[in-house]
């Protein structure tokens, strides 16, 4: 038995802004960041657990001091106890009564717990030297529900459907792991569609996507009508006619209005419109969804947690799924989206980018395509290519796929000279901007 | 022209624990604590600007941080720019691009945004020597719609019907503030009801409230339903049939679990069943509301933002709208929140309690009943007789009623020996509680 000696917390920033990589018709400038956490043990195996909450520069230091609000309920604990249950650990931190009022489920608190909770994990996944993916593939159906907090979910997946859906994916795991390993994940790239970039940039980097062999791109909209037709028209002279161009407004839009511009972008075959308005508003999704039909709205980045996205389902108001690997609280309640996912026969479609997003989300899709969905049909996870070199464990993306990760943990570890580096305010990128 | 100077926070924290009050189905055992602020000028006219948000313990120093994120947006700033215009006050602080991403518009940054917006309203009121109802309540429907954010509001509320709502209330304002000190505005008490009080002292205190001169109380139900129908038909005991009782099950429950354990108690004439669910879920609260017709269904005091109560006003979740004074960002999106329910024709009954927060609500009642709905028929402010000591300004609450208060300010300021006595974790009180 072996006991958790420490968890330290990192305030990580990239200084993104000064490129306008990721800006967006809501975002103009985002320091990309990481609240960041290691949980180490004395099991004496070398193993240790990261987590993060990807952030986009101001406030890293709200959600630092979030994780540091749970380490009380790490610390000192024994390894084995907290990692053999996880079902168990995810509701000792998620149901602390007091810690609970400050969201509850929601917001800075909720997303602290998910970087703890994808901490374990990866320590978890490191022990048992597998990719998080494919210990989770590994995990029988009542092992998996276990995980699962089924509180304000019965009315719409009960326990025993999720068994039921877990259980029919059971007899092909083997071959769709196989498929992975043959033919990747889907994945599309959102690198050529940032608000700040050119038109020439635009259309350079959409013909260099095509190039790399992804059949999907993606365009930020949302901040002016006629750039925007402007520039998925360039998008699409770009990739011709058989590569798709979904567009993201990023939250710009009150219901009508997301109707009406979506109307003047339509002609050119949109993929999908994500993030039309506010993720809170499930009925005005809805009402978007009828009105932009048959565009399929995409959401999730932003969506606080598994209720919203059970209302999301139940009201229709999303016809792809966008699961975040930092937004909710972890890996934990990301598989209780997934199951609602599969219930309601919606694709997920993971939001990926910012810092290690990319790196963290493959193993969820992967999971899913092996024990949960069962298909990748028309389903692709977002690539944006940057800042991947931060990570041990990088993403493997050409070919226009994500390569099954065979590195045992759940991707999240930075390198310990980029931890150092980029700490702020006072490593040494910050120090010498100043 | 003056400029602010400083913004000092606080971490306080009150060992209310100990005494079990404030227990109730979801929260065992809160120190009910508030992370607070203070906005000092140099205006040389003695006004500060105080402000918190109210939280129950651990995590209160996250609230705190919090609130530390927003200094730069405040710091030096001229003090008669950021009054005058509180409307772009208030989106200088919600439209933080970066702090945004933290929420949005929910948790811990959101409430933190509320608690420097609520500071610069007690600041704003102070200096126009009126208490916070008064102000408001002297402002012009088109003052009041300018400090309305309608982003993701117009599908329900468009400016032009916020207009006209504040219009048609207009002609019977100095009517109503006359009224309002004749006979004040009903409260009512769940200062009987907690979870932890055993059946003789649940007893007691009911009948001690009626002797007070409250129409209403409030009990904790939903940890177990024995307990539940043994407490209810206690309380109907000892109160009669003339004193409404609601009940409060804290988010204890599932959908069809409300609906279930709610005919239980029907038989005992409950005024409302409060929080049957997840805040979060407006679906689930509206199939709780047609489960339990005729018993309205109450919600509010962790509904994150004007979005969320939007749709549950669309959808027929609520039917009494409780307001809370530190949840969301401030007295701004509380004036929103007011106009949501004006226009749907839904009453208010705000949540209070906790600290602070019935001194600090009951300026939102009272300027809604002058300037906004234009009535108070059926409407009713929560009051717990807790820590209003603490307070310059405490409630006024007497003969079922919560009289207007006459000091200027926002009722937010606390005694400067209470921020020192119990300031965590090395106030005296803290420190000689180890």
């Amino acid at each position: 038995m072996s006991t958790i000696t420490a968890m330290d917390t990192f305030d990580i920033r990239f200084p993104t802004s000064l490129e306008l990589d990721g800006s967006d018709a809501m975002n103009p400038d985002p320091d990309y960041s990481a609240a960041y956490l290691i949980i180490r043990t004395d099991a004496g195996d070398g193993h240790e657990g990261h987590g993060f909450v990807f952030t986009i520069g101001r406030g890293n230091e709200v959600e630092t001091a979030a994780i540091e609000a749970l380490r009380g309920h790490v610390l000192g604990r024994t390894v084995e106890d907290l990692l053999a249950d996880m079902g168990a650990t995810w509701k000792l931190l998620a149901h602390d009564s007091q810690l609970r009022w400050l969201g509850p489920e929601k917001g800075v608190m909720h997303m602290a717990i998910g970087a703890v909770v994808n901490a374990l994990w990866d320590l978890k996944a490191k022990r048992a030297g597998l990719p998080l993916w494919e210990l989770l593939a590994g995990m029988t159906p009542d092992e998996l529900v276990a995980l699962v907090d089924f509180r304000y979910l019965t009315d719409a997946l009960t326990p025993d459907e999720a068994l039921d859906i877990l259980r029919a994916a059971q007899p092909g795991r083997e071959a769709r792991k196989e498929a992975l390993r043959a033919e990747g994940y889907p994945a599309y790239t959102t690198t050529p569609g940032w608000l700040g970039y050119s038109d020439e940039k635009l259309t350079r980097l959409a013909k260099e996507a095509v190039a790399d062999g992804f059949a999907q791109i993606k365009l930020k909209v949302g901040a002016s009508l006629d750039d925007d037709i402007r520039r998925v028209r360039a998008a699409r002279a770009a990739v011709g006619p058989d590569v798709r161009i979904a567009v993201d407004a990023n939250q710009r839009w009150d219901v009508q209005e997301a109707i009406d511009w979506m109307a003047h972008l339509a002609p050119y075959d949109i993929a999908w419109i994500e993030e039309p308005t506010s993720p809170d508003d499930i009925l005005g999704h809805a009402a978007i969804a009828r009105g932009v039909a048959p565009i399929p709205v995409a959401t999730g980045e932003h969506v606080q947690n598994r209720v919203v996205f059970k209302q999301m389902l139940q009201a229709g108001s999303l016809q792809v799924l966008q699961i975040d690997a930092a937004r909710v609280a972890g890996v934990n309640e990301n598989i209780a989206i997934l199951l609602l996912a599969a219930k309601f026969g919606v694709r997920v479609c993971p939001h990926a980018g910012g810092v290690g997003l990319c790196e963290a989300v493959q193993h969820l899709s992967m999971f899913d395509f092996v024990a949960v969905a069962g298909t990748k049909e028309d389903r692709t996870i977002e690539f944006v290519d940057h800042l991947h070199e931060h990570f041990i464990t990088p993403v493997d993306v050409h070919d226009g796929a994500y390569w099954p990760p065979s590195d045992p943990g759940a991707g999240n570890e930075m390198l310990s000279e980029t931890l150092a580096a980029y700490s702020f305010p006072n490593g040494p990128v910050w120090k010498e901007s100043r």
